[in-house]
């Protein structure tokens, strides 16, 4: 096959977070294990360590990285997984036309230039996570995630976790011991495909910080391989977790290899939409041979986890018809229709234990999709979205049975007051498998900025107890997302995680906010921007008004000007109260008020001196 | 005096919101009135009618008013004020240099073209809107309301409350004797200056829609009139249902002038502002005589509410002094220096009977501040928080005493699990007055990204029963809000009003929702732009990748592409669905599938068929 569209050397976004420092730490079991942080330092007179923040970033934001998009990312786990001795390479799917979609020559993407031979298990055997968990291995991946999730909180000195954390039951300290008994259990999955070699190991689960995933993908309207692979870079800059690769249009298959062999976080698909490209768009020819060629061809790239709609049984469908919105769910409604068209049950419910047996062979991690998941207010929490949550319930305890990990995907639309009891429902009859829902938008009425209609509901939902949150961007029912919207949306799905773990009462989350918050009470205004979940933006909207160096060194900012600064009239009442005498003084004077303080209106005589 | 400044003239936006049309409903009780609402006429092929939108945006968006910003808006309310009896005009206070900021003839702004004589209560009356509805009086202001509030729901066929309203008490249909009622409970509050003849009556309560508050106002570092008066208007354009003016720059007396004389909506201000202005900005030099000059000066300008610290206790004040971020709040922060100074109590708590004789003769609502607020999440509901509530109630009662309404301000930082706490403190200690609260902010690191991180909590303390929410930009923390920022604020803050009205269970309030749903799913993509909160900012999306004027009637949109659209294949199995005999088939088949339900996975002759 000849290649005729020339792919020009692009470039991704990459340099250091403005004010982050870019460090590793070794392991303990895994001397070899390098676990990227961002370390903010802090000013001087600030007196205080470094603040260590999660960094998904991978090796873009390290300076000293070299990065060639052409080579992709280099492939440490590669090594890990080999020394498992439970894997082979073989020679792997033939790459067909269909793939890529049955592209012309001159119009297809070129395939990404190296291409290994795929690693699968040999013999049979579970390869998962999940399947070593349960048999008392604590994996590289383990350790390195309990590093991860530890930020180094344990330098701190005092944690302050006041949280409600519904039956949540998050360590102080997070060992690899502990990661290895969420997974065993079920209540924590680590999406890590033996494929993909470039991951930087991350987990997904109640006890662990809240994750959020970005949502990339070209359409048949809108397509090109360094656009994609630039917004998954931007995506995981921003703080996105995960990414899912929703791309619909053409070179389906050489696109993702792009985007896979340059991405540290995992990748997640739905491969039903490929399976549908590869039968023309027409759901009605959808075969299982289709689907299951689509799985091995996706398991043999290295895709982390894959969103199977197993849950659209056919006696649920007639549950949508009165609907509002219907089914919104792209997946759900190609196999309704399905369905439909050849009156017998979902293909993927009755080959469930088929697909268990393929995952568990390159450990990709079930995202048990919510293909009748509500589009509208009025369609939350209905018969059809929870006899649907039923059926994945059953088919996490297959997918367990099988070794293999799994997530459950929730909604969606769902207004405030009854976003609680999907989280509720979801850990009863799921096990306590991790959630991980869209939103929920808690009003239809804002289209353009659904990004915060749906924040908050993540926010509340991801206190509740799911585990990982996907964002909505600005364009959501309205178009494709660009840069911008990508960024807008993982920033306010990262405000949804992160005050959801306050919330929660995750150790040491708060530490970030109280750095921020010492730094605006003492003007280091450097400090201030640095901490910024997005320092670029902070700084700018500052300096619109006050541009000036000697401004960032100002007791003062614009919104108040210098005379009337409350913080600085504070800092005074402080150095007065901090002076011991003075606050001796005080304590007295407050003594004798609160005596006085039953009475409102006091002899101005009788209050004084 | 010679004003040198040149005042060009400027003009405001204008014109209709996209697809709305401006339409006004008469009363029963008084023919005259015109209360304000924006219809949204539907396509004819929804047969619906049109969706009826509350409307706080004044004559700004009514193409037949004309605007004339240098003679002020109209003065219907003039009429009601005088037709009562019981107010008088007088000469009123002389304008002083002092009230400028004592500026230089060439930098004063020019005093708002026409000055009349104030109206103020004659012999000691009481003309608060508390005072009639004690009395069993129902103003054309309650009847105003109640027809505003209703937004004509008695009109829809269906109406859904399916909320959590904890406690409040929303009725099916909103009358002039239940606005009068809440009202003389001290539940709701209707600020209204009788000076401020320009205004739309509106209500702040529990028991009636959540409102929101955006705050302008310029400061030392940059102030002009017409850019405030824009702000002013182009915030209720796109939702502010108060307007709090928080200039402390010079000029304010004029420029409030000018933004009262163009205001429909209430508008609040902090009077310790300018009486700190007029002691050159030192706060220990205040005085009960400047600030009660102060509030009369505003009074009879026609200031509908004002927030007074009267509870930031010299007691409290030590309270403080440990805290990540001390004291916030500007004027708590001035007050509690003030009381440092002279170790003597606040003067505010100290003369507050006689701040009550002052705006009981104007009815000037209070606004009771919450200058100990916490600015950090590390100082959320903390004591002195706490203790300062303690005294707000108690001051409530005071007020209520003199016929004076009241809210209540409340936090700032707070993480979700201490948010619930708030409104349930509030609630019991200020006898269920209203609660008004900024934010409150759920996290503290995202800095320029407030209206987010605040929305969240807004939302949620929205729901759990607070009346009001303030505002908060993307420049919060960092700098003056622009005109785009305020847009940014206000979008936010309508999103979490409105999530909060839903999820109390409000009646109708989920009718705009299930309307704009509809046409989402029937692809009435013209219907869906005019319904959205900001129709040029989703249409202006949705051009961005389907400019033509043939994708506005597209079964698709540029997401998905034509083949995956969920929306169409949902539509095909609704419409399969809907014909009487499919219908049948498919319960039909649903049953069996039940019955089948219970084993994973089913051989494939069984279930087809």
């Amino acid at each position: 096959m000849t290649v005729h569209q020339p792919l020009d050397r692009f470039t991704v976004t990459t340099g250091s977070i403005p004010g982050s420092r870019k460090v590793y730490v070794e392991g303990d079991r895994n001397p070899d294990l390098r676990v990227p942080m961002r370390a903010v330092d802090l000013h001087p007179s600030a007196g205080e360590p470094p603040v260590m923040l999660y960094d998904p970033s991978g090796p873009y934001t390290d300076p000293n990285a070299s990065i060639d998009i052409f080579s992709g990312l280099e492939r440490p786990r590669d090594a890990w997984v080999r020394a498992r001795g439970d894997v082979e390479t073989y020679a792997g799917r033939p790459v067909q036309a269909v793939d890529n979609g049955n592209v012309s020559d001159e119009r297809l993407v070129p395939p990404f230039p190296e291409q290994r031979q795929p690693l699968r298990a040999k013999n049979g055997a579970a390869v998962t996570q999940l399947a070593y968990a349960r048999r008392g291995i604590i994996t590289p991946e383990m350790e390195y995630i309990a590093i991860r999730e530890m930020m180094r909180r344990d330098a701190l000195k005092a944690v302050s976790r006041d949280g409600e954390d519904f039956g949540a039951e998050i360590p102080d300290v997070v060992t690899p011991e502990f990661v290895r008994d969420e997974v065993a259990r079920g209540r924590a999955i680590i999406p890590a495909n033996i494929n993909h070699g470039e991951l930087e190991p991350m987990i997904i689960g109640r006890n662990f910080l809240v994750k959020i995933n970005a949502n990339i993908g070209n359409s048949a309207v809108t397509s090109s391989v360094a656009e994609e692979v630039e917004k998954m870079v931007w995506s995981i800059r921003w703080g996105g977790d995960t990414v899912m690769d929703l791309s619909t249009g053409r070179n389906i298959h050489n696109i993702r290899d792009w985007i896979i062999r340059n991405s540290p976080v995992p990748i997640g698909t739905v491969p039903i939409y490929q399976a549908l490209e590869k039968v023309d768009g027409i759901a009605e020819e959808l075969t299982w041979e289709v689907y299951r060629d689509t799985l091995i061809e996706q398991c043999e790239q290295g895709v982390d986890y894959f969103t199977v709609h197993a849950g659209v049984r056919l006696a649920y469908i007639p549950l949508t018809a009165r609907r509002t919105t219907g089914i919104v769910s792209r997946g759900g409604s190609i196999l309704a229709k399905w369905c439909l068209a050849h009156h017998k049950e979902n293909f993927l419910y009755t080959h469930f234990e088929e697909i268990c047996e393929i995952l568990r062979a390159y450990d990709v991690s079930f995202s048990l999709g919510d293909g009748l998941r509500p589009g509208s207010l009025a369609d939350a929490n209905d018969a059809a979205q929870f006899a649907e949550l039923e059926t994945l319930g059953e088919l996490t305890q297959i997918a367990w049975k099988h070794d293999v990990q799994v997530m459950i995907e929730g909604p969606g639309h769902v207004p405030m007051h009854k976003i609680k009891v999907n989280v509720e429902k979801q850990l009863a009859v799921c096990g306590e498998a991790p959630f991980y829902t869209l939103g929920p938008l808690t009003t239809d009425v804002a289209p353009g900025y659904d990004h915060i209609t749906s924040a908050i509901g993540a926010a509340m939902i991801g206190w509740f107890g799911t585990a990982m949150l996907c964002y909505v961007t600005p364009k959501e029912h309205l178009g494709l997302p660009d840069r911008e919207d990508v960024k807008q949306g993982v920033i306010a799905y990262k405000i949804a995680a992160h005050a959801a773990d306050i919330a929660k009462g995750h150790p040491g989350a708060r530490a970030w906010d109280d750095a921020l918050s010492r730094a605006r009470f003492e003007f280091r205004w450097e400090d201030q921007f640095n901490l910024a979940m997005d320092p670029e933006t902070a700084r700018a909207f500052h300096d619109e008004t006050l541009p000036k160096e000697a401004h960032k060194t100002a007791h003062f900012c614009s919104m108040c000007g210098p005379k009337f600064c409350s913080m600085r009239i504070s800092q005074d009442i402080r150095d007065a109260a901090q002076s011991a005498e003075a606050e001796a003084g005080m304590q007295e004077m407050s003594e004798k008020f609160r005596e006085l303080g039953s009475e409102v209106y006091i002899e101005r005589g009788q209050a004084a001196e």
